[in-house]
């Protein structure tokens, strides 16, 4: 039988290792769209504070010139290009093109220089360029911002490990419905895929690169 | 902020959709080797009845004739495949290609027909070529057993529903080293990516296709 | 040395297998966009002759009620997504989102009900859902139309095969700016990949699975 | 009408652009196995020539402590993880695990610290963890020797641009059985997706890195 204690004691000394920032990331933040803000959206997150955090980590950024990308979640009116997914969850339908619940939140207004990824899936990187993109232009890692973070903040945590890109989970700029399943998840995540990190510290990681 | 009531409440009616059984099944099991079952192994998880479960159910799936697949973790002996995970997961290299640790715990010796698919990451989709033996072999979905439910198993699960195979994970055929983290887990890939089924729902099903 | 005489008696025998039709095709219309058909653009290939084809092809998947999927390349303004791709071919940045390089040429306008994927790079499949859609809808095969031959079409028919679909490449319907370079990739194509057909033979097998 | 004169003049100034080799490269031996080099194969390619240059340069980047690495092809018994591949090309039974036309040939056996890499399909990134190992060890470049030049090479090639990686395709150390195709690959390799180099250029560029 598994054990029944205390999770992070149980996992301590074997998961939990830290990787450390990179030298050459780029910030993303997941999915902040209208659909998480709006009180009478079912997807309603109540998570503002998780944007708040994610648009003062994004001006560090802009300060020390590292790329910002965005995504969001758009299917063809059809849903036909939802596939699994879309069989799973209905409510993902908010989502077809041009649904104001795929509007981006009041303050978050991409640059016009700031690249926009338009995905179907949960990963950041599942049927994109996304990987391409930062193999390219020379990133090493990826500081991760957005919603939800049982959902596609995990999903693309997992998979920036998979392909190559140190993955850094900012506590205070990711958000979910629930609290317990917001902490379970920054718990798994912490433990076997990258490095859960505050806002205060990577902001000051932004702050030396720029230097 | 985010609820923090019962999480089942509060993500009932939004998700925890049902996708069904497909008709065309593949039954895998991931990762089931001796790391997880040697008590002095780092990685020992006391997952015993999680390997009963996937034999039985795979006793069900042989009757039926749905192919059986697995999958292990193996790396060349500098780790220099282990790319970030093995940065953040030093236990890994219980995986380098000889490791008795990598070996089959007694009882699962495939069979001469069933492919083993070895992998460097969480999930079998990830550098392998599961996704295209499946959809080349006309399977709709993947019936998902294994170790451990917060790793693999549930990077297993956001993949297949990602790459179109509807995802059944079996509760008591998957495993965590510890019950809290089997048990969230089981909960998110149960509401966002597939149904969590119980091993007599699961046999029910194979023997229902066998018929 | 390697052979000199006739490429097709020396691969006569071992490759050019054919894999036959499937039962559940889609149809793709790869990169029919203006730049192709613009005599003053860079990318002008004079293929008008490939778009007819394509249409015809078009007309006998509605009737059948076989889905059409359609592709296009769109990159951000700052080609910051345009990768190694885009470093190697310059003329790309005629695909920045909005120029008018991208537009459809007249008589393709796709219906409301039918996909288009929007892609970075030469194969459709890649940094794409479209593998994901063809699994999730149970489809096995791709019957691939468009521009160009040597570039998008072949890397589509390549992936296509790796992704477990059966790809049939429709002689007339793809075209290329050089009839030489052309011809060698349908060889290529025919010989290792997926079987090239006539336009003649796909609108057969579409009336026959109408029926 | 598409042109029908000289390819290469059909081409210059839009395509034929050049990257320019990489700052961290690593140096891929595709496929050099004895399929290709047994008289009685019915692969037999005839490429001597390929995997002498090959060899020249796997000591160059030795010396210039450039990562080498090696890749075969190896499907279960069954074949049954050879997908639409196999069902095309039915020599691909050559390459069952344990069948000696798998086998390295005279001269080439991998360094112990040097990677290899088993595939099902004719890309190297396909079904593989290639792209994760180059971007997680920070590589910029990925520079081709190997079998064959329309097959394997050409869609490896076409992956590594698309991956984020510059591919440089060394002419002397890629072989096909037939002369013509491998002609016309090289040629819309360096048309489109990579710079096609000497086995000269290839040895100066590891030196000056090594410098």
């Amino acid at each position: 039988m598994s054990a029944t204690g205390d999770a992070k004691s149980n996992y301590a000394g074997v998961f939990e290792g830290r990787i450390g920032f990179g030298q050459r990331p780029a910030l993303i933040l997941i999915d902040f769209v209208e659909a998480y803000f709006a009180p009478d959206s079912p997807l309603f997150a109540d998570v503002q504070p998780a944007l708040d955090a994610a648009l003062d980590l994004r001006d560090a950024a802009r300060a020390a010139a590292i790329p910002v990308i965005y995504t969001n979640v758009v299917y063809h009116p059809s849903m036909r290009d939802g596939g699994r997914f879309a069989q799973k969850i209905g409510a993902l339908s908010s989502f077809t093109r041009g649904n104001p619940m795929g509007d981006w939140p009041r303050g978050l207004e991409p640059g016009e220089d700031e690249l926009v990824i338009s995905k179907q899936y949960a990963s950041c990187f599942f049927g994109t360029s996304l990987a391409a993109t930062l193999a390219a232009n020379g990133h090493d890692s990826l500081v991760i911002t957005g919603l939800s973070t049982s959902g596609c903040v995990r999903a693309t945590c997992v998979d920036a490990c998979q392909h190559g890109f140190i993955p850094i989970v900012v506590g205070e700029a990711v958000g979910d419905r629930h609290d317990e399943v917001h902490r379970s998840n920054l718990f798994d995540m912490n433990a076997k895929y990258g490095d859960v990190v505050s806002l205060a510290e990577a902001k000051a990681n932004f702050a030396k690169l720029a230097g």
